[in-house]
């Protein structure tokens, strides 16, 4: 009997984390028969940025990506990552539009609909786990991890109990930014298990370098599943190595059951195919603990580079590091995840940049203390709120519960250029990429953005000293 | 109060993990005060494959690096690996040349000796731990950990209570192959702190991803040190990350009391120099968790693959991967660390290409068979030793004990190419490459290899999905 259950996140967060989001199906399918012997709880294969990176960069239609995955994986629960309401695009949608993303999710092979929110505001999770019970799938809610004043092991519980009454079938810990320590995970996860009556999963970045021991101690506590991915695409921004969990807890009682000679083989196959996409490495791979200091995550901190480098203020990353916690103090202290790390981020580099804290305020920051994004963890800073919306009165709902139902709207106005729903739904979530995607497509002119050859090798294998 | 003490060894088995041995004492200085002022419990900085290293690679006195290590280190020891009665050198010497060299290593700037056996025959240590307390320096006996029928948690507790008897100051689990598990590591640390009343330090690679997971689990079972790298210098075949380990015990009973900052800035340091070395980098540098199916570690494979490649046989390598747990077995169960791990290896290389199993024999193995290691773990296939040995009875007692005293004779034979005695102990060391640097010394004309030119960047840093 396997104790401890593994979700291999190799097909998307893996390299979403360590290349760009840029693995092609066409390196997925060869594969798929060892991962799907493997014998996992599931593997992660769809969501987060993939539909984004399949649209814009490789011309794939991300619905086939995953009809196909379905096909070559009959035997293992199939696992997408959902931004709650946001679905995979950058904007809040109508539940109409919601609910139809979910069936139809479903009807292409999705089992397992991990489900988060950026701000934790659980009203934005409702839609999207409804639909998910509705089409008879898995509803995994989701607490994105974070430190602050206002996120405490109680307020964790609380959500975790929330979810529960919502009809969640489990819960993940979504430690997007390396956060977690091992000891805080002990305590978080035995809170969890005493006052939740559901599977626990844990999903940890290894960003920090925690992540194998954060695992383990989730373990110990009595977390039901971890998320690790295959060996040669994991670690850094990535997570714990499969084989290497699965060799920890080898023989004892929270064996995993699964075959470690049989995933090695799968690890050599990565190891290939990551060459080929060796344009999109980042420059540092290993470990990076800077945010244990500083709670910026990793990924945070290189997209803030690029923009300062853009600006010739590179020189002003250290100030903008400074900046960062002070925006997301007086924002509530939002966990740093897409949207709200772009949203904290860009706002901090107008600080720093115009000299002036709060000169500029940008739109998202405004719609942000609108309430528009959902309700802040905490209290906002109310000066800033009156500087950024005035007298107007922040809304206290459901942001969606302000959206008139939508998808009628866009199927009108995608036209024929939609050949069934999911199309329309391409088109919702990236309305100016989505129909050039589909206008590419009819025309039979999409064209995938090039890869680079393979490097020359440099130097020698190392020689051990004898 | 720190709790737990930290070893830091990127001075030396971080880079001779990674790097070949090959940093140069001009990429240590600089970075020498941070390193002081850290609070370390020691560095590991001599000893281990950098005699040898700076010998024949990079044409410096090895002795004198230590002087300059010393003199940059004021506040924090420092610790080199000896490999008992084989000092740094590749046979067993006579007591009176073990017992000079710990000498000198002591004036010139060793606090801490850690001393180990490759078949963990304990007699090989007595010298070298006598000496060192002679020296008044700090005595590590060290333990190898290896997997075997033979090697119990009870016999690892046999050897801790001998260590003891023989006058440590602490003893050292050394995982030098990764092949510790947590709950494995937490059973066995368990086991030696209840029998033995002295400090125990952990040395676990990481090359299968586990090292993190059994400090922990050797940390919150007693375990008084952990042994650890710089982040830009750990993982792979190297250690646990130092920023991630101190991260990990972070305001726990556990806590190192290091500043995490101080150490990030260190990380940034020799992530620099590491670009300096990348001619010896391993093409892969990611865990590998074979050693945990096949026992045999990730360094013995890469140098079997160059061996093999040389006489254009690197198609058999599953065929010697398969074959040396039997030439180990044969051997009564011999860790696997130098020389053991060559011994073994290159007789298994032969007994795949012959043919015919021990069709040749190896000099080193019928030396082995006759004793002249030392004791092996457990009984050697008898049949074996026939062949190799014929009629020959195998020494029963220290293999030294049957050495004359050889520190005049070397003396005599390096005559006035050494200045000092440290020269006689190089000399002793290597009596090759070690009469060729003096005599280069002597003539001026000492030239390090040369180091490759950066390559070229490739590639673009990442840029994120947004
Ligand atoms: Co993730
Ligand atoms: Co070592």
């Amino acid at each position: 009997m396997p104790k401890i259950l593994i979700t291999d996140v190799v097909l998307r967060d893996a390299h979403q984390s360590l290349l760009a989001t840029r693995m092609r199906t066409e390196d997925m399918l060869p594969i798929c028969p060892k991962l799907d012997a493997i014998g996992y709880w599931s593997l992660e294969c769809w969501g987060g940025a993939t539909f984004d990176a399949c649209i814009r960069f490789l011309k794939e239609d991300p619905w086939e990506r995953l009809r196909k995955l379905r096909k070559a994986l009959p035997n293992t629960r199939l696992q997408m990552l959902l931004r709650g309401q946001n679905l995979l695009g950058y904007r809040h949608y109508s539940d109409d539009v919601v609910r139809a993303f979910v069936h139809r999710a479903a009807a292409n092979g999705i089992d397992v609909f991990r489900i988060f929110d950026a701000l934790n505001d659980l009203r934005n999770l409702r839609t999207a786990i409804e639909a998910t019970k509705e089409a008879g799938k898995h509803a995994q809610g989701t607490i994105c991890y974070t430190v602050s004043p206002v996120h405490t092991i109680d307020s964790f519980v609380k959500m975790g109990k929330e979810l529960v009454a919502m009809g969640c079938d489990s819960i993940a810990i979504k430690d997007m930014a390396g956060l977690l320590t091992p000891f805080v995970t002990a305590d978080l996860v035995k809170a969890l298990k005493d006052s939740v009556d559901l599977p626990l999963h844990l999903h940890s970045h290894s960003t920090s370098g925690l992540a194998e021991m954060c695992h383990l101690k989730a373990i110990e506590n009595g977390c039901d599943a971890i998320d690790t991915a295959i060996s040669s695409l994991a670690g850094g921004t990535s997570h714990p190595p499969t084989e290497s969990m699965v060799a920890a807890l080898r023989g004892t009682e929270y064996d995993t059951g699964l075959d470690l000679a049989a995933i090695q083989e799968i690890g050599m196959y990565f190891y290939q195919v990551r060459k080929k996409y060796h344009q999109f490495e980042s420059e540092y791979t290993g470990v990076d603990t800077r945010v244990q200091v500083n709670q910026v995550p990793g990924g945070m901190i290189s997209n803030l580079a690029n923009q300062l480098r853009e600006q010739n203020a590179l020189d002003r990353i250290n100030e903008v590091l400074t900046e960062i916690p002070e925006v997301r103090k007086d924002l509530g202290y939002p966990p740093l995840v897409t949207p709200t790390s772009q949203i904290v981020g860009t706002q901090a580099v107008f600080n720093v940049l115009t000299e002036k804290r709060y000169q500029t305020i940008t739109n998202e920051v405004k719609l942000y203390l609108q309430g528009r994004y959902g309700a802040a963890p905490g209290p906002v800073n109310p000066t800033l709120q009156q500087q950024a919306i005035g007298n107007e009165e922040p809304i206290e709902c459901r942001p969606a519960d302000l959206l008139r139902p939508e998808l009628a709207r866009l199927t009108k106005e995608i036209e024929a250029l939609a050949t069934c729903e999911e199309d329309v739904l391409t088109y919702a979530m990236f309305p100016e990429i989505g129909r050039t995607f589909l206008e590419q497509r009819a025309a039979g002119t999409l064209v995938p953005e090039p890869l680079e050859p393979p490097p020359a090798p440099t130097g020698e294998p190392a020689n051990s000293v004898p």
